[in-house]
């Protein structure tokens, strides 16, 4: 028997962790062959390495599409994608797979998508029919309209994606990967390494041992210009606070180096004392510290996902996860060091947090496979409506 | 008053006819101003030339974009559209519109969708909400997603276009364009010029005034190799009939050399006596040309639109227009000779068809003026439900 | 030992005949491994498929590189060079070649050279040192400056290679290729087959068994739009001598559809009853048809090379050819139809026409093989003064 | 009188100091126009924003072209030249100049020159006929063959341009332009601002007013991964010395990472008590700064051009301006902490340097302004001999 040659795409560092438990199960799997395509900032080491972490994890990457183009502007993001679309026609036309898997909402999988759609290979969107409100809304959407089957992360979701005139058989809930990896880590969630000895970041030195804090804040694509001021808020809420902080650098978008830019301004100015700047961990590493951590603030998709999973309080910023659905761990506070700092005082006061299993129970990386090997494959559909 | 500048962007000579009289509209209105893009095929003599009529028409050019990569396979398409990304994105960049127009569903329209909505462009999609059934169908519904303003052409596509979620106060029915040349046409009917005199065209001469047959057949893209055997069946069931007949090649996409070739391969074995090929005459010359006929042969939406309003019977061959509203003037036949020959045969008995306004009553070019001169410009929505 | 891994880049139809024996040789040298990259217009119908007689000569094609833009003008011939540099960077990386081989003076092979001599791979240079006149003139040495070995066609060419400052121990006059090919077809030179039979091509028959033409015109890059005026002459003086003719159509670049149209409008306008058109012929079967021809007309490089060594009389027309080395075969005319007759009067009244080895002794092929396996690999050097 | 309308494009900041006085005597001259393009990395602040000192100083941006492919390897370098190509040959094909200005021997300079070439605009290199011997060398000497009309900076260069094959009318020794800044600067040379008040920078406070010295060191493209190692030796010499320093980072390509990775790496680690790290300056306030210096430190072509007419001892590393023909105020030596230490210990000793004039006397913006206005424009060229 042939096995299905299941081509997955990963543009950046935080979609790995999106995919990362169903690429064990794909490889693992008797009726699956896996094709892994790394692209874009995954493969670059402003943006966190991630190539690295997926070799790391044994796994064998088929093709490396450099595509990003450099630029402090919007212009820059539409044309790596155009760059994208021409890479990744390539890729797929040498590699001829059965399926292209195309992860989220990010701006350049909807490369991935044209590339596959264009070509007649059914494509599979990975965590569509959620809810945002900026670019990624469009992107998401785009994306499930172009696909052949819908791999979403909650009934919410999949709701959605049929209301958007999808075939219900072609929709299936498999919850959402990184689920899986903050299960495994919960069987085993003590912080056994010690962040800085093991990754080093920049700024002082920290006493985390007695609680800390985590920060992930990404530039809101749409409110560009504003980034380094965004951030500057945060920054200061932080700082006054004065507990112990881990705080991870941005993503790549067009908006990266307004807040980058406003993270290096703000460390030379003033020099903060308790917070301490890592670029990037292992996954894995990385739920260890969240689910040891006293809150995560930020507008991270963590905060979100993994966070309900494991019961770790979040001040969420911002509209970056708009109409997410959520749990009873997130606080919702604008830009505005008040409104952080209350969130932050009001997130410590938690015991114990509900834990929740909307984005799933631990086990999405074994149905995608499954769904992989056993829906039809098609690359022909027509709205419902 | 500064007036909003509205760019549009015309791919393909088809996509031409669509909006021209929206172009007329948009140049005369008080609050617009035009920038006026022309790209891809309608650039390229080997499709028509549609720049040389929109030139001829009175249009200034703001920008052309070469964009069309060569090569026989749907690799092409999608490459060409990843190259029509990064062209395009520069160009907005540098003209800098108030909103961009996309026009229905081609495979290269996505590249101006993704240009605009990336750059934080208002977006207005023209013609969204129809139904076919192949990479078309795909790429209409992502143009809406990533669409902010629709301006469709019938109540059919009002409705399905909100049921994708857009915000109805966003979703308006003009009627097509298309219609308004028609109507136009209707006026001074008269086939007041020689087709062969004025346009040449390669073949026999043929006796075309007591009655001819009109024949317009493009490949399906998704249905590729078989546009040489496609074209076949349609080109031995005309010659067979013996009827006067003006064929037009097809336009430019990956299928394109297929049946291009399979035109020039039976031309040059069998020399069809009664039918005379042709690359493109201007629309007004072509629709007069149409209302004079017994009857439109092919899988052109021409056949579903404007015959309908100007009530010329058509044979429709296959599954380009699958779905799509249509009126009582369309036999649907499969790609068959047989079936081609008795459907031309039915439709020549008919006297009178009932014309039809579901795409418009002639006034569409002006309601799309007005729309983008009145609606409200946003780059940021949210799906509805 | 590990063998070198030399990778050999096709561009075009005509590139091939210029490069197959050194291929064979490649192919079969024990120190030596062949990677064979087919791009551009080598993979177009509309330019001859070479690629179909690579495949058919047993040859594996590692890649293929569709980079042709579709245009009427210069800007498409940059914009598809461009493209080229892109995908043959990411063909490269992947690759990982010992050694690039880019062929001659076509406007796209610097982007095999820029591609290869970026990524530090050393590049070989094949045909440099000649003189033509027109953008294959910078081309062609911009090659040479880019290039790290150079592996020329005649011992003028060795002399201005040097000239050009390069180290004379890695300039190696190896002949042409092309004339392995010629050598070989003198060895059994009987036109064994009938070429409308095999070939087909358009027109009218023609009875060639009694003596023909053959016909090669090629658009002057930088005369562009003089291309259908040009080749017209030509076309009526063929058609005036009334002889039996095989012509070919002219391989792509921005002037082609000139030369081309002329073409198609001659023919439609004046059936010429005694020439037949041709898109292309294998290699072989050419050359057979070339040795037993009365005379070469046009501006092909086929009359200063092959012909040469062969001894057919050659009527070359214009500046393409212009201060390239040649034989006392060839008889130079501008675009004028009266002194095109009365060149080909002139060579018709040739009996015997002295056979030359100007660009080599038939055995090309093996001495580029030997240099590729012999000779250092560096991609570092300096100019000699 | 119709001006001439001249486009120089500008890729990288230290491109500019080489073109600034010929930019404002083109803009200045009666029978010339400005069109001016910035493009790469000129358009990024990662590599010091070269477009706003551009802007500052008055110049009008014609046109803006982003090209710069992220990616820490050759590929990335090899790719963004084919982008620049595809980007500048919309640029030209928009602006239709008379004639298009490239501007030495980087890397992405070969696509201006492909751009306009293969357009037929006579294309002008500045500064061609050096030697340097790695990749700059290549593309050096590839760009004179592309080019119609050379304006070299010394008569060194000019005898080796006619050498390649030119015509020697068509080579002009007009001197340096940097020549013309540092004439001007010396006119007025006190360091009249404080640099770290006006530019920043990074590090200590240091005490530059009793003497400081300069560093300017570049990845060396072709040693790729020993750009790291080869900046520690210059910062363990440095750092040793400590002697107040003004340390400029890098400008890019691909080996860029690999020298401010290790900047950064020995920042953190050393913390280095008596070097300040700054990203750019001024050309002017630059060569203020230089001229007052005790010593510059480095690999920079500064070292060799305006150094030698300050009259500023330098100390210069490794291969990167190998065989550029130097003044007396230059020290060779290799990348060794030893050899850079004693090196600049020699140079301390020096009273008096003498001054040169080998890159022009401070008139080669004027010169190069009169040449474009009188030189015939062609771009149609054959090799001389």
């Amino acid at each position: 028997m042939t096995k299905r040659k299941i081509c997955v795409v990963i543009t950046a560092r935080p979609s790995y962790s999106r995919i990362k438990s169903a690429l064990v199960a794909i490889k693992r799997h008797s009726k699956l062959e896996l094709q892994l395509v790394v692209a874009g900032s995954a493969l670059l080491g402003r943006y966190g390495n991630a190539v690295d972490y997926i070799v790391n994890d044994g796994f064998k990457v088929d093709e490396k599409v450099f595509m990003v183009l450099e630029g402090e502007n919007p212009t820059a993001m539409a044309k790596t994608t155009g760059l994208g679309v021409m890479e990744l026609s390539n890729v797929f036309y040498k590699l001829k797979p059965d399926a292209v898997v195309t992860i989220a909402d990010r701006f350049e999988t909807i490369a991935t998508s044209i590339a596959a759609a264009y070509q007649n290979i059914p494509l599979v969107h990975i965590q569509g029919g959620e809810v945002t409100g900026n670019i990624d809304e469009k992107v998401r959407h785009a994306n499930t309209k172009l696909a052949d089957i819908h791999l979403v992360a909650s009934e919410d979701a999949r709701n959605r994606v049929i209301k958007l005139g999808e075939n219900p058989e072609m929709v299936i809930n498999t919850g959402c990967p990184s689920i899986d990896l903050a299960k495994e880590v919960l069987q085993n969630s003590a912080l056994d390494f010690n962040p800085i000895t093991k990754y080093g970041g920049v700024g002082n030195e920290i006493f985390w041992k007695e609680g800390y804090l985590i920060v992930m804040q990404h530039p809101v694509t749409n409110e560009y210009k504003q980034a380094k001021k965004d951030v500057t808020e945060t920054l200061i809420a932080i700082d006054s606070l004065d507990i112990p902080t881990f705080w991870f650098w941005p993503n790549v978008d067009s908006g990266s180096d307004g807040t980058s830019s406003g993270i290096r301004t703000y460390r030379e100015l003033k020099q903060p004392k308790n917070i301490r700047f890592f670029k990037n961990m292992e996954p894995n590493d990385f739920l260890k510290l969240l689910v040891n951590s006293k809150c995560l603030i930020g507008n991270s998709s963590v905060g979100i996902r993994e966070c309900s999973y494991l019961g770790v309080p979040v001040v969420n910023i911002g509209s970056r996860q708009y109409r997410r659905q959520r749990g009873e761990n997130v606080l919702d506070v604008i830009y505005d060091k008040e409104q952080i700092i209350n969130g932050i005082k009001e997130c410590l006061k938690f015991k114990i947090i509900a834990k929740g299993t909307i984005y799933g129970d631990g086990t999405a990386g074994i149905k995608i496979a499954d769904a992989l090997a056993s829906l039809p494959l098609h690359y022909h559909k027509t709205i419902e409506y």
